[in-house]
């Protein structure tokens, strides 16, 4: 329920992925703009072209298609992060303060994927395995860029590069939190202070 | 609605305080046994010793008694914390992580305040002026402890309390989301090398 389809052979497949993507576009906008709990799936149907019972046809319910648009644009972000960083261990804290930036454009969907994260932490969600595997495959992520930084002699010495994964994971959530709740707190400051905070310090 | 019932005097008002209590603590318990979503008011008005009705006089719906349990559970560790660390902003961050590791015997409510706090950040949502000051108040906690340690030389140079406040709080939540997910993780171990990582270096 979970994958974003993405058939790139021709007939009724490509014409599947299509659909799914105008879809998952739709329900994106919508969710943005009218808050989650607003949004209704006729809405959606509308917005994308659609009937609401074709719809239906591709995502059971509000519930499922959330997780489809936070799943996609998950896997936009990260496809972009690779392209952009490839192995530079220093780009990485800069594309996630990007990230984060752009992020405060969409709110709603911001606050979705947080409450969405804490929800599926129950075994019996079903978008429990997703966020597990996705949690973990970030933190593996940016111990990788944490251990070529150690590597260079650029990680603060006395932390681990899993320990400042751990970390760096939290601050980009537990940030968001509270900018959710006070605008006014500046998140690309508090998230440079924390790659401060990891840097080894240069010799003069 | 989200004041916990505390008052003092004899009469109707100390028997209003008591069943709020009572009702408060039943919650709390079927929360955690049995999950959010499963708990029914009709049980923990069991648990309560108290009709259904009489429940419904003193909280209108489950969200509302969700919500006055969490303030009241964060009510008390907050008057415990301040009696324990009483202007030593050292143990602070001690006694931190002994209330994170209290939490994980309860994850279901960990979860819930987590879902809760990313959810009242819409302006509209009932609890929403409880997270605002609730957050709001942790952080000026946490920088004035913060402000101590600089004082005393023992905030790492380069970040400021401020900073140092809004990266805790961050790390705190963070940490959590990430625990729940994968319960492997070391919460202690990480939230220690946090705390490392704004300490000012000893001197030799």
């Amino acid at each position: 329920m979970f994958t974003v389809g993405q058939a790139k052979s021709r007939g009724p497949y490509a014409k599947t992925a299509t659909r799914q993507a105008d879809i998952l576009r739709a329900a994106r906008d919508s969710f943005a703009d009218r808050g989650y709990a607003s949004a209704s799936l006729r809405d959606i149907a509308e917005r994308a072209g659609i009937t609401h019972a074709g719809l239906l046809h591709h995502f059971r319910n509000k519930e499922e298609l959330l997780a489809a648009v936070l799943a996609q644009r998950d896997a936009e972000e990260w496809q972009e992060g690779r392209a952009e960083v490839d192995g530079r261990s220093e780009s990485l804290g800069r594309y996630l303060v990007d990230v984060l930036l752009r992020h405060q454009k969409s709110p709603e969907l911001m606050r979705l994927w947080l409450e969405l994260a804490a929800a599926s932490s129950r075994p019996d969600h079903p978008a429990h395995d997703y966020f597990v595997e996705r949690y973990e495959r970030s933190r593996t992520h940016l111990a990788r860029a944490a251990h070529e930084q150690a590597a260079e002699g650029k990680l603060r010495e006395g932390i681990s590069p899993e320990q400042a994964a751990l970390l760096f994971q939290a601050v980009l959530n537990g940030l968001q939190v509270q900018w959710l709740l006070d605008s006014r707190i500046d998140l690309a400051d508090a998230l440079n202070a924390f790659l401060e905070l990891i840097r080894a310090p240069s010799d003069p």
